[in-house]
């Protein structure tokens, strides 16, 4: 296992400070590093906060600045950050008109995102958002229902872009838990990953082999299948979601998501076979992102994410965002 | 090897094609598919094009748009675009204040680019600027001095940033010529790449073993080494780097770029180590870029990058830029 790394245990902390060094401009850490939150917080907007193990960069610090998120806490890898590291969030970035946190849907995550929340009860007013986009842990029926996976962008998107505009706690509430229907993912590896704290691979594929159906913590898939051609691998994805998700219009947002050592060129070919298989389908690719944003590590692997949204929703998402990860528009 | 792709044969076209579907807002293809150029040219612009082998990705394409590129033109996988193709992106960019060809120090690169210019004679204003960043192809003393990597976006930056204000083509020639000295990079793999075509690998590296001094064709670099940590790879790039660059000022562009494989949680990892070594060498970063710009297929490795500007250049850097890849300041 060969990373880029000085040691297992100081690897999050040295990659974070050089994400807050190459990015001085727009981020600083919070108090005792606990987060990476705004240079410039907004008096009067809703903070929008989130947060979750490392080794899914950028998500999330790479969504930090205007128009996403206020601030990000980072945990060990694949490890929910602590209550006080939230608690430390919520303090730093509530300018007064209160804080939504967005939590990818893994029960350690919620129960210290609830817990941090309980923490300030009384002293700040915290609504939560549960990000489930990932179809495969919702057919795995073990009642813990969907987890969040890189369509959590998406809500981070859109709830931090209406914040900018001053919509309200009770609104932006609505607002994120009106997509989560509308949101859905599903991943394919290449390769499994190697976790740097035991420099064990979480699985191996055979040469011929992939796995249909994972997540982003390096876990195994619903199922190990022949490697085949990207326009097969990826209509499986499409058909998987097609069936899964709430297509209330024909506009979507086609996402194509690197899980950390894939490449650019295949990335752009893999969404070039997503791109065809939904007009096929009759959908109308509104808006598009390709690229590595949620991440597994080194994975060789991607997912594709389709969002339907509203035109209300469509020109959140074109509104200026100036963050490490995703810009434009300023 | 298990890539992304439908067939070997097709694999570029494919990738290009996503590509541009995905930003079609700002870029379109030329005629018969022959460049990648801005959708909206500019009038009384000078043009400024590059292209090279597909592998690369996002280099050029993911380049062209306002600021930078006007029209990219891809060859197939590590092969030159022909001379067909850049006259035609010529002659399509061209908008009556002439072209500027932007070429990785290559052989089959600079004789294809040479060879338009020269079929374009008379008709079209072209001059021709060499990217000659890599140190360790100036090491090998094979007499055709060091080829074009990672640093050749600086150029093209700093080039297209100066076009948008008009700058008259004698004046980006002699910008872009001035510029050589002063750019320099040095590559390190923790593994060689199998080429689409042929399904072989061009290099194999032991569980221990990483290479020192790649370009970005997948080739060999100067010596196998023992895999190490992170701040002593990173060292020895720098120390490369500082014993064969132009160092005019204390103020440096710090480029870390991931060659297609590294995740990006290890690129800010590298970048931390670098951005202290710099700072312990007296230099003060007064910009910082970190990501996957110029790749080598899906190789696990990265580059670091110097550029020694001045105040007048940084200005550059620092103006509106909207591509697939960078994108600031509109």
């Amino acid at each position: 296992m060969k990373k880029f790394m000085n040691t297992a245990e100081t690897m999050v902390a040295e990659s974070v400070e050089g994400f807050v060094s190459a990015h001085a401009d727009f981020v600083v850490f919070g108090a005792n590093r606990k987060c990476v939150r705004r240079r410039h917080l907004v008096p009067g907007k809703v903070a929008i906060i989130s947060g979750g193990g490392a080794g899914h960069e950028p998500m999330h610090i790479g969504f930090v600045g205007r128009g996403m998120l206020d601030a990000a806490c980072v945990g060990h890898i694949f490890t929910s950050p602590t209550p006080g590291q939230i608690v430390s969030a919520i303090e730093e970035a509530d300018t007064g008109a209160g804080c939504l946190l967005v939590v990818k849907n893994y029960d350690g995550d919620v129960m210290n995102f609830e817990m941090a929340a309980e923490m300030v009860a009384g002293r700040h007013q915290v609504e939560m958002i549960l990000a489930c986009d990932d179809i495969e842990t919702g057919r795995a029926g073990d009642g813990r229902g969907r987890r969040g996976v890189a369509g959590t962008l998406i809500t981070e998107r859109l709830l931090g872009a209406a914040a900018e505009q001053r919509v309200p706690l009770a609104e932006l509430k609505a607002l994120g838990d009106g997509l989560s229907s509308r949101i859905r993912s599903m991943g394919v590896a290449l390769s499994g990953v190697a976790l740097p704290q035991t420099q064990r691979t979480t699985f191996t594929l055979g040469p011929n082999e992939i796995e249909m159906g994972v997540g982003i913590h390096g876990e195994p898939g619903h199922s190990r299948e022949l490697f085949s051609d990207a326009d097969t691998i990826v209509s499986h994805l499409a058909e998987a979601i097609f069936d899964d998700i709430d297509q209330s219009t024909d506009k979507v947002l086609l996402f194509v998501n690197g899980l950390g050592g894939t490449p650019p060129a295949e990335l752009y070919l893999a969404y070039n076979s997503a791109h065809r298989i939904m007009m096929e389908h009759g959908l109308r690719i509104a808006r598009s992102l390709v690229g590595t944003y949620a991440t597994s590590l080194d994975m060789r692997g991607l997912s594709i994410t389709l969002a339907f949204l509203t035109d209300a929703e469509f020109s959140l998402w074109d509104s200026p965002v100036a963050t490490a990860a995703l810009r434009w528009g300023c």
